[in-house]
């Protein structure tokens, strides 16, 4: 399971004070406890209009600074990312594309033949889709673009949506019949989502998220933007992994429980 | 789902002092707390092997002055089921028989034609076998002494066995398989399971039961042998029910959690 720390997001109110008043000592300790909880990438979101790339380049540098986990670079506009490539020292992740606008015409030329991946969400050019059929179309339309730009499967992450099932009793089966599509089409292309959305307008969210997390491992979800220092969560991953037969014996369990990564956690 | 709370056992060191000194205060609040917390029926097991009868009598007793739960009979012996039945004030389930022996000629000619229910594990006539094709073919010659004592599949919970998933890494894979071999043949016949085999010998079990309860009420499981007062599990089973439309609008997940049944505990 690959591991995107998602703590720092402008969107989060203590992420966007800090971003106001500059405080580089405590977005360096929320990247630094990110990486220490096992996080395979950093999410960088300015949530910021007018000075996205300039505060994106600031949050990069700290990060950077502090530990040498790649940078997923969050952005809705497609021409900061491209801007913020060169901000770090290794490729990470984009995130992320769709067919939206001309995102893709912007990042697939800069990220083909290098080993930068991307995040391709299922959605269309002027609109999201609950629809299971019109999901997969979005998704194979990506995968054209893929092959045009050259951008191989393996460094493609699609995110399939995730409704809050709230609002949406199918939310679940819809995101597990699009993500077993995915799979058995080209099992090289990662499945990578976002679970707070499935919560989104219901009580005790973290409960919520937990149930979909397991249930989406199972339907082909091999990489969650998550909050790494979340124990709960890091244990259900472990646990699913050793119940879906990738961890035999549970040697991976017990070393990250050994290691404290979660569990009851030990004085 | 139904939830058989599993906490009156006199496997459990503290239950077996409490069996032992009569104290029936502790019995009495230890089915309490069961009932509050949602428990559709309370196991009763004595664990004692000469006054099996006499301690479930008692125990049984002390259950009923304080709720009206159904109860769940336990013993390794069928013949101690089979007197006990009629210390119960209504129907309730029979925990367990098996092809082992004579239990299934013991309860089954006793429990045809009533309200009572019982679970049967897919244990052999002389072994435990960790073969699907094996377990299947148990439960098959299950499903004909049920025919055969006119038991109707919807009072039949089948028990497809846990074990292990430290020793066995297919443990979760078979007991899928049994199980959706089961439900797609006899769509009434509940699924019953104890969890907590599955992380026998692993660390942090509770993470492990977990993420099984989990993947395992995907795979067809509708009753459980839990703790009821672990709000964590609670709040899985809530949270799953939804998420595989069993609960539009997630109606009964935001009523279990208004009642404080699960998520952080309201001061």
């Amino acid at each position: 399971m690959i591991i995107i720390g998602e703590k720092i997001n402008g969107a989060i109110p203590s992420v966007a004070k800090a971003i106001e008043e500059k405080n580089e000592d405590w977005i360096r300790d929320l990247a630094k406890r990110q990486s220490d909880a096992g996080a395979d990438y950093i999410d960088v979101c300015s949530s910021v209009m007018d000075k996205d790339v300039e505060t994106l380049k600031w949050l990069i540098d700290l990060v950077q600074e502090v530990c040498d986990t790649r940078i997923c670079i969050d952005s809705p506009s497609a021409k900061s990312i491209v801007e913020a490539i060169p901000f770090c020292s290794k490729p990470g992740i984009i995130n992320s594309v769709s067919l939206e606008g001309d995102k893709i015409e912007t990042v697939f030329p800069v990220i083909s033949g290098t080993d930068w991946e991307c995040i391709a969400l299922l959605s269309g050019k002027s609109r999201i889709s609950e629809s299971v059929d019109e999901r997969i179309e979005i998704f194979e339309q990506i995968m054209e673009k893929a092959k045009e730009y050259q951008i191989k499967p393996e460094k493609l992450h699609i995110d399939p949506l995730v409704f809050s099932v709230g609002t949406n009793p199918e939310s679940f089966s819809g995101y597990a019949q699009v993500s077993r599509h995915i799979k058995e089409k080209y099992p090289q292309v990662h499945i990578t989502s976002g679970l707070s959305n499935i919560s989104f307008g219901i009580p005790s969210r973290k409960t919520m998220n937990q149930a979909f997390l397991i249930l989406a491992m199972q339907a082909g979800m091999d990489c969650a933007i998550i909050d790494p220092t979340n124990r709960d969560m890091i244990g259900s991953i472990f646990a699913t992994e050793a119940l879906l037969e990738m961890d035999e014996y549970c040697i991976e369990y017990i070393g990250a429980y050994n290691e404290g990564r979660f569990g009851v956690k030990k004085s």
